[in-house]
């Protein structure tokens, strides 16, 4: 048997929960971006969508035809502590895995790259309700030891580093960060 | 006496030779960028223009209607040897000064807080067929002890560091960089 209608009107009514998480991630993250701004704690800022103009009305000043770029880099970057920081913010339905199309090759490419030039790239990964900053070392790590398409939950609880949610300060994730370059500058 | 068609002409004229003119400085940086990035030196990014959209048609998966934004940041950023870099690039057509009107009140708000989260920015000055790496820090020293709302072509010249262009590697703004941070590390 056949719903089009309700399969229709569900698939919508899923966009919308995930176009809605996907959007409730960012903006906390960006409440946090301010927060950092206002208090001088870090400068991160979201890099502009990356888009393709076609048509301009120069009389109207206004861009009539343009479409999305994919995006090479990830979305988030900027200073702290004179270091360099990059990173993505992904959203994640699935409660026990996360999936790995969820990274396009050419980001972790350039994530690889960052990492070698000593910046400091992560994830953060929100999922079943929490937040986690995950490594761009973890992450790579893992894709090059692992057949697997997706990382299981309990690999990134295990092996990342929990943000926790301020009323305050949003998605406090520079403390996690903090306690990340801990280990990352003892292990040297 | 009124020629408003010759200034119409004129000015049309100058409009087009001034955005070729910041088009061909935008192209020679690119052309560094992807050779610093061949030759995994450095990884820099040209930040896509910021705008507002506006309208969206889903359907065709195309933007019909946006503006384009003040960017509050600098166009170009990156990782060099474990620092943050920021940097933006500015065409000058007066022979004599370069003109303050030509950086926002905004970006040299974000040019101090670069500096003092221990970013390295600067701008790239092309001017009388020459360019020079002005360092954020001298910028900002030249505004709080002047009154003067250019500076003046000789300043430039004596306090900044000449970039050499390299018909392999573009704008060999690294060398350039590189002589900058020699000085910045020796002093402290």
């Amino acid at each position: 048997m056949n719903y089009p209608g309700k399969a229709k009107k569900q698939f919508k009514k899923e966009l919308i929960s995930h176009a809605n998480r996907g959007m409730e991630l960012e903006h906390i993250i960006n409440d946090a971006n301010a927060y950092y701004l206002d208090k001088n704690i870090a400068i991160i800022y979201k890099k502009p969508t990356p888009i393709n103009i076609v048509k301009i009305d120069y009389d109207k000043k206004r861009i009539t035809d343009a479409f999305f770029k994919e995006a090479s880099t990830l979305d988030y970057n900027g200073v702290y502590k004179g270091l360099y920081i990059e990173f993505d913010a992904k959203e994640c339905n699935n409660k026990t895995s996360f999936t790995l199309r969820n990274i396009h090759d050419h980001q972790i490419k350039h994530m690889e790259r960052i990492l070698e030039h000593h910046g400091i790239c992560f994830l953060i990964i929100g999922m079943n309700c929490r937040y986690f900053l995950f490594d761009g070392n973890t992450l790579i790590d893992f894709i090059n030891n692992n057949d697997r398409k997706s990382i299981p939950y309990s690999f990134i609880v295990e092996n990342s580093f929990e943000i926790k949610y301020n009323y305050l300060k949003g998605l406090d994730y520079i403390e996690a960060l903090d306690r990340l370059l801990e280990v990352k500058y003892e292990k040297r």
